[in-house]
C-alpha cells in the first residue's frame, strides 16, 4: 500500500499550506527538518528533538554509509529503531557530500571522479575507495528504511560555467530515472517493509533555461515529491529568488516541493513565499556551536564579554528550556568553559527559534497574512 | 537559624544510614555526590542530574573563581540560581586544584608558593597570579552560596616524606581555625541569607599516627562535618582502608563523614564498611567521556570493535535513558562519530549506576545486610 501522500490545504499567494503523510505519521508544511546527518541531531537526543516539535528529521546517505554502514542499520530494524526516532525521517542520497568531497581547499577534483554511470570518491574518514551509482544509493536508502529518500544528484558549484552546468543536470535527470527504475524493483519498500517515498532533484546552477528544463524534467516523472538542489551554495539572494520563481509555475501542485539545504530565518521565509513546502539545514545547530543565538531582534554571540554579566534568558518570553532556566551569563560561562551544557541550551534555543516560527508561518497561511507576518517578523529580525 | 542537621538514622556494623538537612532539602547518606566542578555535571542538564535522583553536587571554588568569578555568581542571586539547581549544592574550597597546579609532568612547584598565610598560584587558564587564604576562600565560598562549604587544606602528594607530611598537616589544621574564625564572622551565613555548613578537612597522607592526631584534631573543632582528604591519590587500597579504619573511631558520631574524590563502585562500598556518609568524584563522569560503562558484571569499553553490531542496551534491565533507547551499536556508533550525545548517553547511564548503588546500600544498611550486599555486588562486578 502506499502511504505516502500530500495534501495541498490552501495557498495564500504562492504560498501553501499542505499536510504530508507518511508511514511514520504526518507532517504539517511548510516545514523545517533539524539535520541529524549521523543519525543524531547535534547535541540533542531524540526526545528533545521531538519536545520541540520536529516533524521529521534528516540522516545523511553517505554519512551513515561509511559509518556505521547501512547494513548494521538494517540489522537493527532499521533507522528509526536504531537512533530511536518515531516520526518520519528522510535520507539525503549523500550526493552533494561526495560532490563536496571535490571542493577542498584546493579545489582538488582528484578526489571525487565523476561519470555517467556514478561518482567514485574517497572517504573523508580513511581515504578508502568507494562509488555511489543512482542504483546502489537507491539500496542503501531502503536498508536505512527513511520514509523519504532522495535520488543521486549532482550538485554544480554555484560558479559552474554553463556546459558543465548542463552537463551536470543531464547527468542529473539521467540517474533520476535510473533511481526510480531501482527503486521500482522493491516496489518502493524500505527492507522494513514499509513503503519509501522517493524526491527526484532539479538542478541547473544559476541558469534560468537550465533549471526550467530542469524542473521540466523532474516534475514530469513518477516522483512523490520534488527537489530543488543546489542552491544556497554561494550564489546571491536575487539569484535563488529569481530561480525560485522561475520555476514554481511549472512544479505539480499536487507533491511536496523541498528546497534543500536552506534554513536561515530570512530564507525561509523567501523559500515559503515561493511556493516551498519542505526545508533543511544545519545553520541553526552549527551556530549554535559556534555560541550565536537567533532572537526576534535579530542574532547575538554569546561569546562576547558584554554577556557574562546579563543575567536575562537568551530571549524573553522564549519558553524554550534554555530560556526557562537560564540566563545569557550562564549560558556565556558555560560556552566559555567548553561545557558541553553550554552548546545544548544555545543548540534547543535556535532549533526552539526555527519551530517557532515555522509554526507561525503555518498560521499565518491558514489565515491568509502570509505577506505581512513575513513583513513584521523580518522588521525586527533584520533591523 | 542554623538549617544544618544531620541524623544518624541506624548502623548496620560500621556502615551508617543517615539524614542531612540542608536550606536546599534533605540529603539520604550514604550519598554520592556528582561533580559539576564549573557549575555543570558535565555533559549533563539538571533537570537530567535531578531525574537521576542526585540529591546534591559539588561544585569547585577554584574554577569559578577563575570563572566566572564569584562577584557574577552573587549578582545572578547565588550558586543554586546561577545553574538552576534548587537541591543542595557543595562547593570545595579550592585547595586541591591549587596543589595539584603543583604536580604538572615536572614536578613544577614553582608555580605554586606555600606559607604559612596561604597559597599563591597562577591560574592553569591565563598564567595571572592569585592568592588562596583560610580567609578569602571563605569569603568566596559565601558569595557562590552553596549549602556545605569546605575548609582550605593542603593535599600533600601520597608519596611525601613523613616531615613534609606533617608540616602541610599542621598547616591545614591553622587554616581550619582561621575558616572558622572567618566564616564566623559572617553568622555562617552566605551572602544570599542561608545557612552555610562548613567542613573540615582531615589530612597527613598515609601516616597513620599523623592521620590519628588530624581526625582528632578536626573533630574536636566546631565543624558541621568532617572531612577525609589526601586519599585516592596515588597511594594502594589497603594503606586507603587502613587509614580509614585508624580514625574511625575517632570521628564523631553525630557529624557526617566526607571521603573527598572518591567514587569507584569498589571504593563507595568499601568506605561506606568504614562509616563513610558522603562521596564526590569525577570517575563516573570521565570514563563515560572516554566510552566506559559499568555493568553490574564489571565495566564496558564502548569503542571496542565487538559492539558496533550490538542491538542490546549497555545493560539489561538498567531503566536509565540510555538503556530503555538505545542500542551498544547505537552508542558506540555515536562516540565513534564525536557525536555529543554518544558521552551524553555513556554520562547519564554511570551516573544512573553510582545512584542505583547508593540507592542499594542505603536500603542494604536499613536491613542490616550491608556486608552481605557488599559481597554479591563485588562477586558479579569484579569477576
Amino acid at each position: 500500500m502506499k502511504n505516502f501522500s500530500f495534501k495541498l490545504v490552501k495557498n495564500d499567494h504562492e504560498a501553501r499550506l499542505g499536510l504530508i503523510s507518511t508511514p511514520h505519521g504526518k507532517i504539517e508544511t511548510p516545514v523545517f527538518m533539524p539535520v541529524g546527518t549521523l543519525g543524531s541531531v547535534k547535541t540533542a537526543s531524540p526526545d528533545e528533538v521531538a519536545e520541540l516539535g520536529a516533524q521529521i528529521i534528516l540522516a545523511n546517505n553517505y554519512h551513515l554509509y561509511l559509518r556505521p554502514g547501512v547494513d548494521i542499520i538494517a540489522k537493527a530494524g532499521g533507522i528509526h529503531r536504531f537512533i530511536s526516532w518515531e516520526r518520519p525521517i528522510l535520507t539525503d542520497s549523500g550526493g552533494f557530500q561526495v560532490f563536496s568531497l571535490g571542493r577542498g581547499n584546493k579545489n582538488d577534483r582528484s578526489l571525487v571522479k565523476i561519470n555517467e554511470k556514478g561518482v567514485e570518491f574517497r572517504s573523508h574518514l580513511d581515504g578508502s575507495t568507494h562509488r555511489f551509482t543512482p542504483e546502489n544509493v537507491i539500496r542503501m536508502q531502503e536498508k536505512i528504511g527513511a520514509d523519504i529518500i532522495m535520488c543521486l544528484d549532482e550538485c554544480a558549484p554555484h560558479d559552474s560555467d554553463y556546459n558543465y552546468a548542463r552537463d551536470a543536470m543531464e547527468r542529473t535527470h539521467n540517474w533520476a530515472i535510473k533511481c526510480l527504475t531501482e527503486h521500482k524493483k522493491n516496489e518502493r519498500k524500505s527492507d522494513q517493509g514499509l513503503y519509501q517515498a522517493i524526491f527526484g532533484i532539479i538542478q541547473g546552477v544559476i541558469y534560468d533555461d537550465l533549471r526550467i528544463q530542469s524542473a521540466r524534467f523532474i516534475s514530469e516523472q513518477d516522483f512523490d515529491g520534488i527537489a530543488i538542489g543546489g542552491l544556497s551554495v554561494g550564489e546571491s539572494k536575487d539569484e535563488m529568488h529569481h530561480i525560485l520563481e522561475s520555476i514554481e509555475p511549472l512544479l505539480p501542485k499536487d507533491k511536496p516541493r523541498y528546497l534543500m539545504g536552506v534554513g536561515s530565518p530570512e530564507d525561509l521565509l523567501a523559500g515559503v513565499e515561493r511556493g516551498i513546502d519542505m526545508f533543511d539545514c544545519v545553520l541553526a545547530t552549527r551556530i549554535a556551536r559556534n555560541g550565536t543565538v537567533w532572537t526576534r531582534k535579530g542574532k547575538l554571540n554569546l561569546n562576547n564579554a558584554a554577556f557574562s554579566a546579563d543575567f536575562q534568558p537568551i530571549e524573553k518570553k522564549c519558553c524554550c528550556y534554555a530560556c526557562q532556566n537560564f540566563s545569557r551569563a550562564y549560558v556565556a560561562h558555560l560556552l566559555r568553559g567548553r561545557e558541553i551544557l553550554g552548546i545544548r541550551l544555545t543548540t534547543l534555543h535556535n532549533l526552539h527559534f526555527i519551530m517557532r516560527l515555522m509554526d507561525e508561518i503555518r498560521e499565518s497561511i491558514r489565515e491568509d497574512r502570509f505577506t505581512d507576518y513575513k513583513k513584521d517578523f523580518l522588521h525586527d529580525f533584520l533591523k
